[in-house]
């Protein structure tokens, strides 16, 4: 009923995560509605963005500068390299500043189901980081689910003869949890790991 | 962390719709790691629209032409005009392609609390355009909620002089809808306007 670009500007925007058919509709419809105060500000800003973004050759992660910020940053601590399935996990992690390390982002995981193997990884060039004792601990920050799993191992074999300790995250009761709601495992891994007071 | 570019994207993005500040960056992520396949098809969808993009000067629906595709239609029946606050609702009536009449958008509703006056809506021009008899039937289809009515009967006021016959829509229990589920207001409402089967 509409112009054929407003269609396909409903169709684009509806294939962003968090937006369905009709949510897109009503950002395409406050996009329009306000041309000057939002439609062309998200233009520049995506022009920008798509100019600007870069892989950082070191470590996966997107950023304007190539090495990104994390890896130009003089203070972080170089053999610590945490390994993350995806640029978003690192942001996440980044988000906490809890971390003083550096990163190395897979690109995914492992999984037979979908025919990802090591050779679809970023892999490679983490093996080449590690090697000759340059790193001295990597953690593995993957996600908890079996497939996340199943590559920490896998990473973790090929590190074997770096030299750098391996650790992973610790399992247990979220910040804020209640016991009640918890699944079973969590509960058995906080109970295994549990510590002194 | 990042880049300003990533920043200010994921500000713009979050103000949409539907979308937090958590969804904005997941959307930014994705766009920025899929940059041929998403972000570069978006810019152009979005260029596209906002240079195409017009505001219907007769009934004040958000089209690529003006008049828009409803006005510029030879098979609608001029003399019936569906009022609606919004083009959201206007498009709305038009997925159930169940109106062969033209619309006229308010942009808004009368609001004391918020200092909305009628001269802060598209009113003149529906009143000019039902004057002299042009216009058989003018059908009310504002929101069910206070600033609508109030704003419906503003509007009925107004058109009282024109000749024309005015109308809402029907209350009643929405298609699909349980009663059990359903507050009094709509039960009355549905109850008083019963037909015979």
């Amino acid at each position: 009923m509409n112009g054929p670009e407003i269609d396909t500007l409903v169709r684009l925007l509806s294939k962003l995560p968090g937006l369905g058919p009709r949510s897109a509709r009503r950002a395409a419809l406050q996009l329009l509605k306000k041309k000057e105060a939002t439609l062309l500000p998200l233009i520049d800003a995506l022009s920008a963005a798509a100019e600007a973004i870069k892989t950082c050759q070191t470590c996966g992660n997107l950023d304007t500068r190539d090495p990104c910020s994390v890896c130009a940053d003089d203070k972080r601590d170089r053999q610590l390299v945490c390994v993350v399935e995806d640029v978003a996990d690192l942001w996440a992690i980044e988000r906490t500043a809890g971390f003083k390390g550096v990163y190395h982002v897979l690109g995914g995981t492992l999984s037979a189901l979908d025919g990802r193997g090591p050779q679809d990884l970023n892999l490679a060039t983490l093996v080449e980081r590690c090697a000759g004792g340059r790193v001295r601990e990597v953690v593995l920050a993957l996600n908890a689910t079996v497939e996340g799993q199943t590559t920490a191992h896998y990473v973790a074999d090929r590190l074997s003869s770096s030299g750098a300790e391996i650790t992973r995250l610790a399992h247990g009761v979220p910040v804020g949890g209640e016991l009640d709601y918890l699944d079973d495992g969590t509960l058995v891994a906080a109970l295994r790991a549990r510590r002194a007071v």
